[in-house]
């Protein structure tokens, strides 16, 4: 069904779709070649949301050439006017032969629309090339539009014993500036970083983007006029979090989660969200993921203490972990990774699948997926 | 100093060795090649205690062709007579014209010994060839001979969360099949495998080398005809091990660390040792592990609990972590890895180097090297 030019050409769209990925949030990464046989007339992606999506740029480089072509797109072509007019009928008046998506678009309301237009038109049309490389381009826009919750990555940074902090609270520094900076490549590509007041009140930490302490290969990639902040969510369930603190004033929007609206009087890039409370005055987890993918927060990136991390896998809100372990030893009377608690048998305990585990200087790197829900 | 011939004829002599990894305890491995320039005349590794070096063996094979012939060697030559007679000897009445050694006998006493009776018989030495990979082959016979105590690889098993047993004590089965077949392996390279009365009481196991469950490329070059039980050493300090647990009566030697003699009647393969109590009754680890040497123990597996692994971990007589570590979160309620307390700050905490982390299976496999004393 598929030659493997498609193959070479479709690898080629996923490679320039990354190119996207600390920029297009909340749109997802796309790529797109347009070639004939082997020889590419057109290439594009989409950098950032409220610009051309890829497969303009992929025609405007092609240009005349792009007639009778094939056009290779990492996700199916849009049907419907957003901030920008539907690809979809932008292939179609450029008059390309063919069009081979890698996949269908996520949203089950839209799926196959795109298709569906392209075809109608007289242009031959297939789809699941290379399906599974383009789904994990996109995780957490594909979770968004299945779920209408965001995709979830959990970071931990303990000792190799799985400890946090001395008994007395000292934690300074358990991890490298390697890991540290490696955090900062996660924090750049997810939609929004999560924390709780208690991290905020004990640490004032800045919970952006700072572009200078990324890896220099990622600086080459994401030059600093580019940088995107993301949204800073706190939980503050009883509006402790006052204007004083470093993050509300840093560029970037934040986003305050409360059970009520406080009194105080915060700058533009500040909102309020409420959400309900679930019990012993905690905000109800699920509804507050519900909340932030309204807000367009595909992927979610969790930067918080035991208490929260225990509580988002109690609640089967984590989709992966992404745990640093410093080659220390901290002793059992030290803080621990995860409150999670109340488990009387292994088969209740949940259950991970490694993704890959690696060395961050002298750190070690493990990425796992929650297998089952607790 | 060293022609590229030499380093490739090292090498052969380095891959030689290994092959007597599961069998030669107490005595190191060995490997020897004898050549004219790249023409390998004879090859040899040292198998078994008791039965004839490395040198002796390449020079059987290589016969009348040693004469003039270059003899690499992975360990100095012995220059004593022990269960065979001196291999330096045997290759002056070889008539070796040259000898390239890649380490010195590590033990002080003796060092540089073999060296000057080659170089007395008119025989060109060299060494230092390939030392650290020479030094890597026997990293417990290098540390007896060194300090007299045995080398110490502490194997710790954990969910991802670092814990070892729910609350209520359940535990099986935290680690894969495949990460129990890699401890097989590693056991079946140690000198000797240390576990406690605690252990032995609670779960009545083996701590033994069973064929069966070695991994098959093991299995292929190490014939079960072969098969060499490391010794059992169980510390024992309430003489609370009794001729019934199931380890008495298996193949192999076991030895009962206690404080004194116990007046129970053991088979022949079990001997009680006497060494002397620290505080709170419990044995002196310190003195334990000289003990252990002057056994010829080198290289020991530790095998135990929480406890035993924090007491030997700060009396600083670990030498490498094999941690375990199962894509499971087993909760904050659950035990701990290791009982070590009492840090106040980072800077007293036990750091290690990390040299190898990969999945065994399912679960990540963790070696880290203690990098200073606690």
């Amino acid at each position: 069904m598929f030659s493997s030019i498609d193959h070479a050409m479709m690898l080629r769209a996923l490679e320039l779709a990354k190119r996207g990925r600390f920029t297009t949030a909340p749109n997802p990464n796309v790529g797109c070649v347009i070639a004939h046989g082997s020889d590419i007339v057109g290439e594009g992606y989409h950098y950032r949301a409220g610009q051309p999506h890829a497969e303009v740029f992929a025609l405007r480089a092609a240009g005349e050439k792009a007639k009778g072509a094939t056009a290779y797109v990492t996700l199916e072509p849009c049907s419907h006017f957003g901030r920008t007019p539907p690809c979809a009928a932008a292939l179609i008046d450029a008059g390309v032969a063919r069009v081979v998506c890698a996949m269908v678009d996520p949203n089950p309301q839209v799926a196959g629309r795109g298709l569906k237009m392209l075809r109608a038109a007289g242009i031959a049309v297939q789809s699941g090339l290379l399906e599974a490389d383009a789904e994990a381009l996109n995780p957490g826009f594909i979770k968004r539009m299945k779920t209408g919750k965001p995709y979830v990555q959990l970071k931990l940074a303990a000792s190799l014993d799985g400890r946090t902090a001395l008994a007395n609270g000292e934690s300074k520094w358990i991890t490298s500036p390697a890991a540290r900076a490696d955090v900062q490549r996660f924090r750049a590509q997810a939609g929004a970083i999560l924390s709780t007041s208690a991290t905020v009140l004990a640490d004032d930490p800045s919970l952006n983007i700072r572009w200078e302490e990324l890896d220099e290969t990622v600086q080459q990639h994401y030059p600093q006029a580019s940088l995107r902040q993301p949204i800073r969510v706190v939980i503050d369930s009883q509006n402790r979090v006052t204007p004083t603190h470093r993050l509300i004033g840093l560029p970037g929007q934040t986003l305050l989660a409360r059970r009520e609206l406080g009194k105080e009087s915060w700058p533009a890039s500040v909102q309020q969200l409420v959400v309900p409370a679930a019990e012993h005055g905690r905000l109800d987890l699920d509804a507050l993921m519900t909340v932030l993918a309204q807000q367009d927060i595909n992927h979610l990136w969790v930067e918080a203490g035991a208490a929260l991390a225990g509580a988002l896998l109690s609640a089967g809100l984590v989709d992966e972990l992404i745990v640093y372990q410093a080659p220390k030893l901290m002793g059992s009377d030290s803080r621990g990774l995860i409150d999670l608690q109340g488990f009387t048998a292994m088969t209740q305990v949940p259950e991970l699948t490694i993704r890959d585990v690696r060395m961050v200087g002298p750190d070690i790197r493990i990425s796992a997926q929650i297998k089952q829900a607790i």
